[in-house]
């Protein structure tokens, strides 16, 4: 059984690195999976994830927890590493992996480094660094295998056992023609069930789901999540194979992704900054927090309009809370809905006015319901009909406005090609904001001075 | 390439449908993948939808689709037809699909469908039932290889092409003991590279990352994409190999668990309401605006108790807005990164001293910039000390206590075994909303008075 590896890993780590036991240390590094590895780093101060980090014996396995670190812990252990010892690890590594952290060396070091790296895998670097990171371009392995139409079952078998005895996951092997470009595919388990002697041209798969180099990653990712399968291949526009996308980075995209939209959505800018400095954190959610401050000031600016009213009935103010709130909620409710919607395929965004006439029914009726609920809390302690009338109408407007404005916006930034999960969040909360306390007020004085 | 679906696919299943063109909208139905067919069912009306999957001819696509189809959708199709008809499609499918599939059947259709079914398939699927659908029981296919330790490569190659020729994704062997006990792995790969007479117990990985039948979906789903492996084996109390979890369904889980945590965390339940009826999606979003409710009602009497303060300066009323709206924006950026953080497992549920500490500094110096701003608003605009003063201590005050509410109300919560997505919600914002009210005209009567 799996161990919770805070138990199996992490803690002893830890507690043998503060005892000094660094025999032992190293025993358990050597021999702990990259992904276990990273996560007990996270638990260190800086001087002992440098202790533990030159206690990794094999280059091979420093490459792996390379791959794995934190961007900043990253930054930070290598500073005090030199060029050449740099270089032995990152030529043990995959060309994918070594091209995901050449983005985060500065500019200077990243040539020397490919400069100074064997020339195979530096060429294979950069050929993946041409492409944007967000690509299939940019995430695929250029590591397949690829036979001729006419090769037979067990000549492609024997390939496996020679030439491409390195590839990482041969559960794939596609058939190219002479020109390179991709002509089909076969799982590894037909290659073993058919007859040796059969051609691949005979038992391959034409009708191969295929990607191009410039496909966005969400979309690799929906299409291997459609229809099952453990890897993608990439072809560029002359439809030549130039590497595979396999199910395990799709896996880590879809992660990415879902707390990228999370994030962003809450304005917490795009990835985890929960590991890094408050400075930073700090300073990547100030601006964000910008539109909402915004929003409230309007907000006081037309409030202030309204000063004659507030004056005449001071319970005003006390219903503002409870009107913005709900308001605010069926917003954010309705937003999610259609963001998440839009990202998963579930939502096609030709449906516009199908979805937001929807939500918009929705929070109608809900906004009837809660409006009569906070009306009703109104009358029982004031006995005012004009003011409950008021706070009833405010409720129901502002709670519809907010269903109707947080399934729209969404929608309309799609269209756009605008990422919808982060222009949302504050186009939402601020109108909302604005228009409720408006619309309230408006509402409230029209019926105060009937 | 994979062109876009709705062209190649949808828009013309819906033209043709139209026109009547069944002979045409049958070569298409047939040839299209599951999932590419049930998004076009999606777009169709239902007397549409109906016809549509009454024009599928395979039995085994039927399958398929019914896999695939929304619940609501599925339910309505088969009302009208006979359980012969639904057996025979069910017999085609793989056991899992099959044991979802059972949990939406009205519970006297399906002991029917039971017993009806193939013995074979029908004991497979009741299985499959004992388990909670959230666990790796639930979810796991009994569909695998497993060899004895002394098969030889040779030996379990051709097993491939005969016991095992029906098995989906054979990419890795499964070596159990006499007993059935999971004893080691190899993938199909090694099989293919090794001498042909060595036997499975030399080249065998004995250190298997495996689950137990009661491990929670989400953890299994981690363990996948944690050590990027195509499949995990699932093992009962006695070590007995009895299942495995293909990475197709791991990808499955992540997708639907992250959309099942920011569902939750807005209050819409937990699945895509937007396919079901305005009724359907008014119930599940009603319950969870009642605590915001009583959060703005609870708001409402605080802000009633300071009446004096308001009659004394009306102009506290408009601060209002941006004080509450600054604290609820800050409280959702802290709560959905230590939510996330947690489901994600970067962030450690003992850590929660330094996730809190690091969040309120952060809190407190967004409060800090943001009261400021604000505070000078209302001193450009009213040249009054008290009121700016009070005003800009509010938003501070208002922030900060959000930060804090907001990482620590998950990190409580998931120490007690809640759900921390469904809990912290209402909680953040009800609290959020009374505390930032209360303290702020506190602040503002004492400033007022002196």
């Amino acid at each position: 059984m799996l161990g919770d590896r805070t138990k199996t890993t992490i803690e002893p780590i830890r507690r043998l690195l503060r005892r000094g036991a660094n025999a032992q240390v190293r025993k358990i590094v050597n021999k702990t999976h990259a992904a276990d590895l990273s996560a007990a780093f996270r638990t260190l101060t800086f001087p002992d994830q440098k202790k533990l980090f030159s206690m990794i014996h094999d280059l091979e396995q420093k490459g792996l927890v390379f791959a794995e670190l934190d961007e900043d812990l990253f930054l930070r252990i290598i500073e005090d590493m030199g060029v050449d010892e740099i270089v032995n690890i990152l030529d043990t590594m995959a060309s994918d992996d070594v091209a995901d952290l050449m983005e985060r060396f500065p500019d200077n070091l990243a040539t020397e480094i490919l400069r100074k790296m064997e020339k195979e895998g530096s060429a294979e670097v950069e050929g993946l660094l041409r492409y944007d990171t967000d690509t299939a371009g940019g995430i695929m392995v250029p590591d397949f295998v690829a036979v001729s139409k006419n090769t037979t079952a067990e000549q492609a078998i024997a390939s496996l056992q020679k030439e491409y005895i390195d590839v990482e996951m041969p559960f794939y092997l596609y058939v190219t023609d002479d020109y390179g470009r991709l002509a089909g595919v076969s799982s590894l388990r037909q290659l073993v069930v058919v007859p040796p002697e059969t051609p691949m041209k005979e038992f391959m798969t034409s009708d191969v789901y295929r990607v191009s180099t410039d496909t966005d990653q969400e979309e690799v990712a929906r299409i291997v999540a459609r229809y099952d399968i453990l890897a993608v291949p990439v072809v560029d526009e002359d439809n030549k194979l130039v590497g595979i996308i396999t199910v395990d980075d799709v896996i880590d995209i879809i992660r990415r992704e879902a707390t990228e939209d999370m994030f962003k959505m809450a304005g917490v800018g795009e990835e985890f900054v929960e590991t890094q400095s408050v400075i930073k954190s700090t300073r990547i959610r100030l601006p964000w927090l910008f539109a909402s401050c915004l929003g409230g000031v309007l907000a006081y600016f037309i409030i202030g309009r309204f000063e004659a009213s507030l004056k005449q009935m001071t319970y005003l103010a006390a219903f503002i809370p409870v009107i913005m709130g709900m308001g605010g909620n069926i917003g954010t409710q309705s937003s999610t809905i259609v963001v998440r919607g839009i990202a998963t395929g579930r939502i096609n965004i030709r449906d516009l006015w199908k979805v937001v006439g929807k939500e918009l029914s929705v929070g109608m009726i809900l906004g009837a319901f809660y409006g009569f609920v906070v009306g009703g809390v109104a009358f029982l302690t004031h006995d005012k009909w004009a003011l409950s009338f008021a706070v009833s109408l405010a409720v129901i407007s502002s709670m519809s406005i907010a269903a109707l404005v947080g399934s729209m916006f969404p929608l309309v930034f799609a269209r756009l090609h605008i990422d919808p999960a982060v222009a949302t969040g504050p186009f939402v909360t601020t109108s909302v904001d604005i228009l409720s306390v408006f619309f309230y007020f408006q509402i409230a004085t029209l019926l105060l001075n009937l």
